[in-house]
């Protein structure tokens, strides 16, 4: 991907990749990337207003943090299709993280959404300058995957109010359906016509319609991408009919007057107050932001053999989320939705982006007007259907059969999110997987070990059938020692020699010792000590390399009361001759 | 240790210590213990007053502190010579937590003291209950090193203003400094006199002492003993100045009246709002407090060939705190020079511990009204000398010479602990030493491995002259996979795989790969559908048996394109044949 760029602007090309593709650009990607704008514009529209009410911000908040944001990705970002915007779960988050300091509707809802998008996008580009994209790899797969499936729960349960056409709110599922339980008698019955079936329409689009396409002739690739189209008749059919039939003053709700015009240039505050209170939301937004952009992009660069750069793709987002803070938007990042349309309607660059930027744009100019009569519960519809895709309760199963710290992690990180919200869900997922991970190397697979009779090969005793000497102890310890398990190791030993009086050696053996801490070696040399004064020699064998060397660094080595052997065979052939001689 | 008590007996006994080494006392146990007993007891008086004085507290405070937790841990502790009590680190740890809350002197400070010692207690004996001892090894042994020292250097700067006879405050270095500098104009001579002559004669006697004994004749081990009481004659010969010189009328600051008498009966506050405040300093007193008490209780077992049980220790230590909250205390735990005195002065049994605690008793009904002339500078001096001896800043010299990862760990507890106090050195400390073992076992050892030629061995490329093949690659990763390292491995395979055109077989080589988790086995996944749509087979090498067996209760065997061979060799020996025919 690196090019014949002149020297000056090779360095620079590294951080601004559009250096590097926008010098090759030519009239086929152009072609391609036009086409994949439209489509992408076309069902964008839709849905970042649908986000915007789910964070809840005013629905033009969503285009605006639709055009510059995903400039700014474009410029600065590694992979080819992704689409950068608003997206279900970092919308919601936003709505958590906002609502906790502001009222709904306020002008300091909205600006504290401005300085979240701010302080995230700052975080992002941070880690992405210090090279620090690893610190994603602490969120696992599992917990991730939990994550997003019951904040799909939420968002689903937190639209139900606007199908319904009643007030309800919260931030957890207990809340939620208690508000929701409390209000339903108020239903509007107009409004709950109106969202039931935009959802049932929806649901059918998913499922039915791209077959009912492919049987009417056109090609797959092209019925999926009509099909996800599907949200954009719901829009104007209810929309029609809200207009038509004058709903609005039947109480059902609409989106109402949407300013018409570019994004407005706005500033985040800059108030230490509010940047302390929203400064671990903005963490955490940019954590799940990143993760979920990252594997978006990652799927889609595989399917060409592109790749994409991880810490340069927290500058990419960073930037857009700068960009949101100062055009009127709100946090984003790269939503899969988007950049599967994006890809599959054929974008070969960034600038795809740029100019389903400049087609929104067109839209926030002229549509706004007709955007007053759509009724809110269609919108609803659209989130419910989208997010109860990412809904995915296999992943306990999956984990249940594999592995139970997994399955508690999984099991930890939905319950947390679903009963007390998502920042406190994702921050215990985060953590207890860390704590189960250390709690097992802390308790480290331990095996007695013997000769396979006949060869070379030392084996569990308990798995196999083993020689093995009164004299002799061989231990494998099966994991690097370090401080969460160097205790146990002393323990461990020193039963184990309590256990057999006539011992005169015992090995180590550490085939699978990857590290040795300053607590392990510690440990080590009390294990060491406490043998000698027991009159048992204290042995290693088969120590890695870097090990090694790390060893020879310390006075481990010359303290120790027995050897280092280099293979495990080598140990027992020398000092069982020894006890027999 | 377990003994021929009946079953119903036998059961309890686990819990309760006693009843098993109770059983066999006899009239020689006894005469060692009392011995033990006097010697201790002489020298826990002014180091009870004087840890009191450091936590802010009253001075009887400490004594009261040294009575019913010392009988309450020999029923339910199981090391023999512990002897438990307020000790430097913990006093100065409890200043801290109180201080947050409470004025000194008030009587909020006096029940928040007793609070924060009856939660320590709660907090220890659920962690013995639940069986959860091993969470202490999160503490690596580098931090603790440097948490101490770190605390001595406060401890010893705190108490400068009372050497110097002046008023100053704070509770990190910076801040004590600063008060100093403040206050020095307003030193009292004679103060200062008394302070620093009683610590220049408790140096001597740390250095100078124990020789001098010996070539008078002693024993070692007596002088040894005579030496440790040193703190006695400095506390005599003071408070006897300070009443025949009424020094309390030249400004001199004197202990002033005790009341005299034994414990007396108090509560804990049982305040929701005070727990909130104090339990999280109480887990980290709690912490502290077992790492400090369970080390000096393992070294002085290992003496005597003896074992103790950190589960049960939590339990007893649980249960000294919260006879602390109950009798007028404040937390305690097992101490290192007064255990070390006790052992080295013969204790044989717990019981050793009861004698004092009714030596304890005695000198409180009857030494108190002699209390009141001793100078506070002698007991400041008592404690300056005592927490020197805990300052060894060369744990960085090692851990710079051994490993970098434990030498920032150290750094950062020090400088945490000096410049932000206590409880936020420590919590730096302990998240610290986590986040670099992560750090560091998310970008793990991974080599590229050849066969060693004319052998079976297969070793790194770069370390060895190895033969290899262009159409296989063979890559040896020296680490579990995890969440932390599983996108790590991809992106380093798919590197490798980029860089080599003929490539037609990728073999991963496990032999250190101790646990394999669900991300990482969604990473192998990935790394299996991306490498055969490339046209290359992925193969895993030498993978244990606890791996192996986890792996069949997935499906990943079963879409894997290549096969799990037993050795590296056989795979090697295989694969190049396939090539080859």
């Amino acid at each position: 991907m690196t090019t014949q760029t002149g020297s000056p602007l090779r360095g620079l090309a590294r951080y601004v990749p559009v250096l590097d593709w926008g010098r090759r650009y030519d009239k086929d990607a152009l072609t391609s990337d036009l086409v994949a704008a439209v489509i992408v514009t076309i069902m964008l529209i839709p849905q970042s207003l649908a986000y915007a009410l789910l964070a809840g911000l005013p629905p033009e908040v969503g285009i605006y943090a639709s055009i510059a944001p995903i400039i700014l990705y474009a410029i600065f970002g590694t992979s080819r299709a992704l689409a950068v915007g608003p997206v279900a779960v970092v919308s919601l988050m936003t709505a958590a993280a906002v609502g906790r300091i502001a009222e709904t509707g306020s002008p300091e809802y909205i600006a504290a959404a401005l300085t979240l998008a701010f302080l995230s996008g700052v975080f992002l580009m941070a880690l992405g300058v210090l090279r620090l994209g690893f610190l994603a790899n602490f969120l696992s797969h599992p917990v991730i995957a939990g994550f997003i499936t019951a904040s799909g729960i939420i968002i689903a349960a937190s639209q139900l109010k606007h199908i319904l056409g009643v007030k309800a709110s919260g931030h957890n599922l207990y809340e939620l359906v208690m508000s929701l339980a409390e209000h339903v008698g108020s239903t509007n019955l107009i409004t709950l016509a109106i969202g039931a079936s935009s959802a049932a329409f929806l649901f059918w689009v998913r499922k039915g319609l791209k077959p009912l396409l492919v049987k009417l002739g056109l090609k797959p690739r092209l019925a999926d991408i009509v099909a996800k189209a599907g949200p954009v008749f719901a829009v104007a059919v209810t929309t029609l009919l809200a207009w038509g039939l004058d709903l609005g003053s039947k109480g059902v709700a609409l989106v109402g007057d949407v300013p018409q015009g570019l994004p407005p240039l706005t500033m985040p505050s800059f108030s230490l107050d509010m940047w302390t209170s929203l400064i671990g939301s903005a963490v955490l937004i940019s954590i799940i932001g990143f993760v979920e952009s990252v594997s978006v992009a990652q799927t889609l660069a595989a399917r060409k053999r592109q790749r994409i750069t991880p810490d340069q793709e927290l500058i990419g987002l960073g930037a857009a989320n700068i960009g949101a803070a100062f055009t009127g938007g709100y946090p984003v990042t790269g939503g899969f939705a988007r950049s599967v349309v994006n890809f599959d309607a054929g974008a070969e660059t960034p600038a795809a982006g740029a100019y389903t930027a400049v087609g929104l744009a067109i839209g926030s100019l002229t549509l706004t007007p007709l955007i007053a009569y759509l009724p809110v519960s269609t919108l609803a519809a659209t989130i419910i259907v989208a997010v109860l895709s990412l809904v995915d309760l296999s992943i306990l199963n999956k984990t249940w059969g594999y592995s139970r710290a997994d399955f508690i992690a999984v099991l930890v990180t939905i319950l947390a999110t679903l009963a007390l919200g998502v920042e406190i869900g994702v921050t215990a997922g985060v953590v207890i997987s860390i704590l189960i991970h250390l709690y097992e190397s802390s308790r480290p697979h331990v095996a007695e070990v013997g000769q396979v009779p006949g060869t070379e090969h030392y084996r569990n005793v308990l798995r196999h059938k083993v020689i093995t000497h009164d004299d002799i102890l061989t231990m494998r310890v099966d994991e690097s020692l370090y401080f969460a398990n160097a205790r146990f190791l002393e323990d461990y030993i020193y039963d184990a020699v309590a256990k057999r009086p006539k011992l005169k050696h015992v090995i180590l053996m550490c085939p699978a010792v990857n590290a040795i801490d300053m607590s392990a070696l510690e440990s080590l040399e009390a294990i060491n000590e406490r043998l000698k004064s027991s009159g048992v020699t204290f042995h290693l064998s088969e120590v890695k390399g870097p090990v090694m060397d790390r060893l020879l660094k310390s006075h481990f080595l010359d303290e120790l009361t027995g050897q280092v052997f280099l293979s495990q065979h080598q140990a027992t052939s020398q000092l069982s001759m020894g006890t027999a001689g």
